[in-house]
C-alpha cells in the first residue's frame, strides 16, 4: 500500500459532475445517456488505472497507529512481576481458565460470569475451531455420538457474514445453510423453521455485535428467540461470537446481552458458547482470547482442551492485565481507537453518499462500530465490480466472500475494511471503488435495458 | 511443596545403616532377615509420616530458580520494539510460519532448516495434538482416507515413555502398541515386524534426546534405522518430540540428528514430524514451540492451521529473539540451567546409591540430561511404592503413567522429576522414597519367599 499523488482527489470533483448529468438515477436513464455515462466512467477508470496504485482494503486489520496504542504492552509486565492475584507464578505450566483476574475484565465486557469464561490462547477463531473438533472427533455433552459419526451434519450461516467461520465448517465437509439477515439480527422465523425439522442441524454461526460485515447489532428480542428457539438436535450450539463487543464508533456500545442466563432460563443453558479476543483491542495474534459457556460445556472443553496443552500463555495474560487494569480501562483505550476509526467510516461513507448516492445502483451499511461496511451493488455486479478495482490496483475481499462456499447467489455483496490504510490511500481507493462500482453498474443495466 | 525440618535427614544416616544390616543384598536375606528389615523400615516410614510432608515430584516443570533465568523476556521486546528483521510489523495479524529469524536459531538447535520448521504457538504438545486431528479429520498427503475414516488407527509407544504422548493418542481411540526401549532407542527389530506387516499403524512416539523418562539418546542407528523401517501405511509417520534437545547436564548436548535430510534418503520424506519448545528453556507456558517437517507436510499441515488461526503471536517470537540473539544464546541460557539442575540430580543419584544401592531392588538411570530420573523398583512393587509415599504426603507420578493406558504391565516403572523443588526439598522427599521402595520391597520379596 502506498500514496497516490493528491491530484488525483483533485480531478474527482469534475468527474462526479460529469457522471451525475441530467438522469441521475441510473435506472431512468435511457440507453444512450447510459452508454454516455459509461463512456465517462470508462475514461475515468483509465485514469485511475494510469495511477498504478497497489491499495489493498481486503481485511479487517488494524491500522499502525491503532497498534501503537498498546505498545505499553511491549514491555509489559516488566522484569519483577509474574505472579497474579492469586500468587501463582505465570511463567510455569497449568492453569487452564487462564487468569482470574483477566477473565473478570472480560467477563464484564462480554455479559458473562468470570467463573464462566475461560482466558485461552491468542485466538478466538481457534477456540471455534478447536471446540468444532472436540464436537466432531468426541461429540458434545448432550451428543449421541461424535459428530464425525453422523451421516450429515449442517451449520446455519446467517448471510452476509464471516468469511472464516464459514472456511471452519467448510473444512470439516459441514453443510451450510444460509439463512438471510435482517436489520436486528438474522432471520428467526426461518431459523425456527429450519432447526425444529432437521436434527442434523448442530449449529449457528453469528457475530452478535457490529455484524461482520453487515454492522448489524442484534436485539435483545431476537437474542432471546435465537436461544429459546425448540431444535430437534439437543446438541445444537449458537457460536456467539462477540469479536466487536467493544468496537463501537459511536458513545458506547451496546449492553452485552447476558446470553448465558437468558439461554438457561430458556432451558437450553449448554446452547451457546460465547468468544471475543482482544485482536483488534490490543494486537492481532499477540492478545488474548475467550470462551464462554455453562458450566457442563466449559467442563467438557476443558477436558479435552486439557489433552493438547498444559496451559494458556498467562505472563501474556498478565501484561493484559496490567495494561488495562479493569473493564473501564478497556472502554478508555476503545475511545482511542474510536477516534483513529471514526474519520475513516466517515470518509467512506462520504465518499460513498457523493458518488453513488443518486444512481441507485448501490446500497451501504452505516455502522456504528465494528470494522466493516457493507456494500451492496446491482445484482450480479459485484464479482465486475472487484475485478475492475482489481485491475486497477485496488484489493477489495474476494466476490462472494462473506457467503457460505464463497458463492453470493446474487452476486451482489462487497465487504469494504477501512482500517488499515491510511487516511489518504482510503480517499483514493474508495473514489476508485465508486468508479468502478458506476462503471460496472452501467454494464449490467446495458445488459438487460429494454429501451 | 514446603520446607521440612533439617533434623530428618539427621535422622537417615543412622537409619540407613540399620537398613543394611548384615544382608545388604534383600534377594539375599532369609524369610526371618527380610522381616526384621521390614520392621526396621516400618518404624522409619512412621517417622515419615509423622513429619505431615506435603512434597511434589511429579511433573517436570522449571523451579522457581530456572523460571528467574529468563526474567529479562518480561520487559521485551520493549515500547519502540515491533518489527522483525524482515520489517513485519509483528503486532499485527498474518506469518503463519512464524519469525524467520526465530526458526533459524531454533533449527539449528534441532538439526533441521529452517525452511522445514515452523515457530508456532506456545506449546509442541498442541502442534502433536494438532497435527493429529489433521491426519484424523483430513489425512495425511500420503493417507488414503481420514484416519478416522478408518476401522483402526493404532500408534507405538515405546515405554516407559510420556503420559502425555500417550493421552493424546488414547483421547482419539487410537489403539498403543507397547514397544520396548533400549539404551539405544526403541527396539528397531520390534517396530520393524510391526510396521511392515500393519498398514494400520500409522504412528510412533518418540523422545529422541534424554528420553522422558529413560533419559536415553537415540543412536544414529537406531535413527537411521526407524526412518528407513518399510512401513505397510504409506502415511506412517514418526513423532520426534525432541523436547530436551539443548537440556543437556554435561558439557554440551548431542548434535541433532538431520532426520529430514536421512529421512528423504531412505526414501520417506514425510515420515518425520520435529517437535520442540522453550517451554522448558524459558517459561512454561509463554514460551515458543516448533514443527519441522517435509516441504508436503508443512504445505499440507499449514494450510489446515491456517483455517483456526491467522497466525502465532509474534510479538512472543520477537520477544525470545531479542533475548537470545542466536543458537550460542540459548547454549549459554542452557548453561545455567545445568548449573541449578546438575545437583539436583546428582543430590537424587547420591540418595539412590546410599540408600538402594546394596539392596539390589531397583535400577535406576543415571541421565546426561532432560527431566527425569527413571526408577524401576521390583516387578509388581511400583503401585505399591507410590501408595506408600502418598500416604507419607510425598507425590510422585501415578503409577503406570509412563505406559499406554496407564498399565505398566511389570508395575515396575516409577517417574522420578527432580527439577521442581528446592533442594532441601527435594532431599527429604528422595530419602522418603528410597524408604518406600525398600518397605515395599520387603512386602513383595515376602510375599513369595519360599525361605
Amino acid at each position: 500500500m502506498r500514496g497516490v499523488p493528491y491530484a488525483l482527489e483533485g480531478s474527482f470533483p469534475h468527474t462526479r459532475f460529469t457522471v451525475r448529468g441530467p438522469a441521475l438515477n441510473y435506472h431512468s436513464m435511457s440507453a444512450d445517456n447510459l452508454r454516455d455515462t459509461q463512456a465517462e466512467l470508462r475514461k475515468l477508470y483509465d485514469e485511475l488505472c494510469a495511477l498504478g496504485l497497489s491499495l489493498d482494503i481486503t481485511r479487517g486489520k488494524p491500522a499502525p497507529d491503532q497498534l501503537d496504542l498498546s505498545n505499553g504492552l511491549l514491555g509489559l509486565p516488566g522484569e519483577d512481576d509474574y505472579l497474579d492475584a492469586a500468587g501463582t507464578d505465570t511463567r510455569n505450566y497449568g492453569g487452564i481458565a487462564g487468569l482470574k483476574e483477566l477473565r473478570e475484565i472480560f467477563g464484564e465486557l462480554l455479559g458473562v460470569d468470570a467463573a464462566n469464561l475461560i482466558a485461552f490462547g491468542n485466538s478466538s477463531l481457534t477456540l471455534m475451531h478447536d471446540v468444532t473438533v472436540a464436537a466432531l472427533l468426541h461429540g458434545t455433552p448432550d451428543s449421541e455420538r461424535p459428530w464425525a459419526k453422523e451421516d450429515t451434519v449442517k451449520f446455519l450461516c446467517p448471510a452476509p457474514g464471516y468469511d472464516r467461520h464459514f472456511a471452519i465448517t467448510e473444512s470439516f465437509g459441514i453443510e451450510m445453510i444460509t439463512v438471510p439477515m435482517n436489520p436486528d439480527g438474522p432471520d428467526v422465523a426461518a431459523i425456527t423453521e429450519l432447526v425444529a425439522a432437521d436434527p442434523s442441524i448442530k449449529g449457528l454461526w453469528v457475530v452478535p455485535t457490529y455484524s461482520n460485515p453487515t454492522g448489524v447489532t442484534f436485539s435483545a428480542d431476537v437474542t432471546k428467540a435465537l436461544l429459546a428457539v425448540p431444535a430437534a438436535a439437543a446438541d445444537f450450539r449458537i457460536y456467539w461470537d462477540n469479536a466487536y463487543a467493544v468496537h463501537t464508533l459511536v458513545e458506547a456500545p451496546p449492553v452485552p446481552h447476558p446470553v448465558l442466563e437468558w439461554a438457561a432460563e430458556a432451558g437450553h443453558p449448554n446452547r451457546v458458547y460465547v468468544l471475543g479476543s482482544t485482536s483488534k483491542i490490543t494486537f492481532a495474534g499477540a492478545g488474548v482470547a475467550f470462551f464462554g459457556s455453562s458450566a457442563d460445556n466449559l467442563a467438557w472443553f476443558t477436558k479435552h482442551l486439557g489433552i493438547s496443552t498444559i496451559g494458556p500463555d498467562k505472563v501474556n495474560q498478565l501484561r493484559h492485565v496490567r495494561f488495562f487494569g479493569d473493564a473501564d480501562g478497556v472502554r478508555a483505550h476503545m475511545a482511542k481507537h474510536r477516534e483513529l476509526l471514526a474519520p475513516k467510516f466517515a470518509l467512506v461513507l462520504d465518499i460513498l453518499d457523493d458518488r453513488l448516492g443518486d444512481a441507485k445502483v448501490a446500497d451501504w451499511s452505516h455502522p456504528e462500530g465494528g470494522y466493516f461496511i457493507n456494500l451492496d451493488v446491482l445484482d450480479g455486479a459485484a464479482k465486475r465490480t472487484i475485478e475492475l478495482a482489481k485491475n486497477a490496483g485496488i484489493a477489495l475481499t474476494a466476490a462472494g466472500s462473506t457467503y457460505p462456499y464463497k458463492q453470493d447467489p446474487r452476486d451482489h455483496n462487497i465487504r469494504l475494511a477501512p482500517t488499515y490504510p491510511g487516511i489518504d490511500d482510503l480517499r483514493t481507493a474508495m473514489e476508485g471503488v465508486a468508479t468502478c462500482v458506476l462503471l460496472a453498474a452501467t454494464e449490467t443495466l446495458l445488459t438487460t435495458h429494454t429501451d
